[in-house]
């Protein structure tokens, strides 16, 4: 099987899997989730991801269904029943099931899962950007599936030969559509505040974790569209992408004038990932 | 069978029915949806709420499963296999069913139907409502399946005691959770313009028709908070509501200083309904 759904103590391929119309993931999206890379049956960062997936949830006031301990069981538990390629590991609680309406429904929340298998990225890769306004509501914070937004951005970015679109308020940068977004400038990193404005992305965390290490300094502040595309190097991070440089945005030159301090951050993440997953860059798990 | 539940071609009790996990509904809320009131077998202005189903569905980029008539055909066939009490009838189309990825599917939208049963309002009720801070997307236009903030929303309400609750974006009332807000101050009504922020409500038109025929002043634009809880009525509307009016506001009295304009108002667009549906008040269809 290369792909495999759970729903609630059920599981089988994905594709054949279901879920209740009255689930209200199915009419209100609401619901959270979060998402993390499967390398050799090793899920990685998992207990980062948990961790967050409880705080969106405690957000939104979405009753968990299980521990954070259950909830890691299972996981690692699941990804043992599907074929033994890189995967993307995602999970997600909805506030129930019932007939629709509003208010909310008693009980805890519904969980389902989702394994399929995902490309490892070559973190050297230069990306392409595209620019979009960000009209998303003020709950960026938290991992929700409320996504229209996100979805036209990305399909946007797609028609347009990008990887990703960034979002920006006015003249402020936020993020990606999936993705935290940073600039390097003059030695420094530059990363927009964890507020409610953006997620609070893991990867992101490792970013400034490498930077810590390396004694890169840090300036956790919003940035303009200006800086953006004046920027000694572009990065945006996520769970399945790390830490990708850009090369252009909007069909523009962009990013490239601080290869060697991209590259060392690049390393720090990337090798924290093989090293704990056991990926080999090139060579098939 | 009390209530019904339809995807794809595919119909049973609601209660029993699933979709896809798979589908972009389940993981993104990637969808619209338009909602009618059934009494005797007639779906209440049936014809605009579809025209509006169209159009978000045009604005979000969806692709119609089938045409307006073949829905229209298909909803009133639908009515005719569940019990004879007043229904809502809801249905939404979302962007396909495939493997999650933010980028769009080719192929067009899935159609899923909920009927349910519901009770026809009193118009003449009074209700209580709250105020919360509007912190959704800028795409309020579209009804869309991105409903969280409008959940946590109407869940305050019923803590409070409140059968709504009204955004307002700083100052500015915006609209309901999920209905329009009006004011009637010096026999003037007073709506927001049907811009982005808001829903262009179908219940919202039929107030603004009655108001044109019963030759009421009207103005369509922002009004603020201290205009909302100084207004001499305070209405709102949707599908299952009509034109409700309020006596209080976050625990404040509100309203009651136009009764006969409102009565007006509201015996218009709830006659309009008895008249199409055969509704008698206090009487079971």
């Amino acid at each position: 099987m290369d792909a495999l759904g759970y729903y609630n103590g059920t599981w089988g391929p994905l594709d054949d899997m279901t879920v209740p119309m009255n689930d209200r993931g199915v009419y209100f999206g609401d619901g959270v989730y979060d998402a993390a890379v499967c390398v050799n049956r090793v899920i990685f960062t998992l207990d980062e991801h948990i961790d967050r997936f409880f705080t969106s949830a405690e957000l939104l006031e979405i009753k968990p269904s299980c521990s954070k301990e259950a909830l890691t069981a299972l996981l690692q538990d699941l990804v043992q029943k599907v074929d033994n390629a890189p995967l993307l590991a995602y999970w997600q609680w909805t506030r129930g099931a019932s007939r629709r309406d509003h208010t909310f429904p008693p009980g805890t929340a519904n969980l389902l899962i989702m394994l399929k298998p995902i490309a490892v990225p070559d973190i050297y890769r230069k990306i392409k950007l595209i620019t979009q306004d960000d009209t998303r509501f003020l709950h960026c914070n938290i991992k929700t599936l409320n996504l229209i937004p996100n979805v036209l951005a990305a399909q946007r970015a797609r028609e347009r030969g990008g990887k990703e679109a960034v979002f920006h308020r006015g003249e402020i940068v936020t993020e990606g559509s999936h993705s935290n977004v940073h600039i390097l400038k003059g030695g420094v990193f530059i990363t927009h505040p964890a507020d409610n404005l953006i997620l609070r992305g893991i990867a992101r965390s490792h970013l400034l974790g490498a930077c810590k290490k390396l004694k890169v300094p840090v300036e956790e502040r919003p940035f303009t569209l200006t800086e953006l595309f004046n920027a000694d190097e572009i990065l945006i991070s996520s769970t399945s992408t790390m830490g990708l440089s850009a090369e252009a945005i909007d069909g523009k030159p962009a990013g490239g004038k601080a290869p060697e301090l991209l590259k060392k951050l690049q390393d720090e993440v990337f090798g924290e990932f093989c090293a704990a997953t056991g990926w080999q860059p090139g060579v098939r798990s």
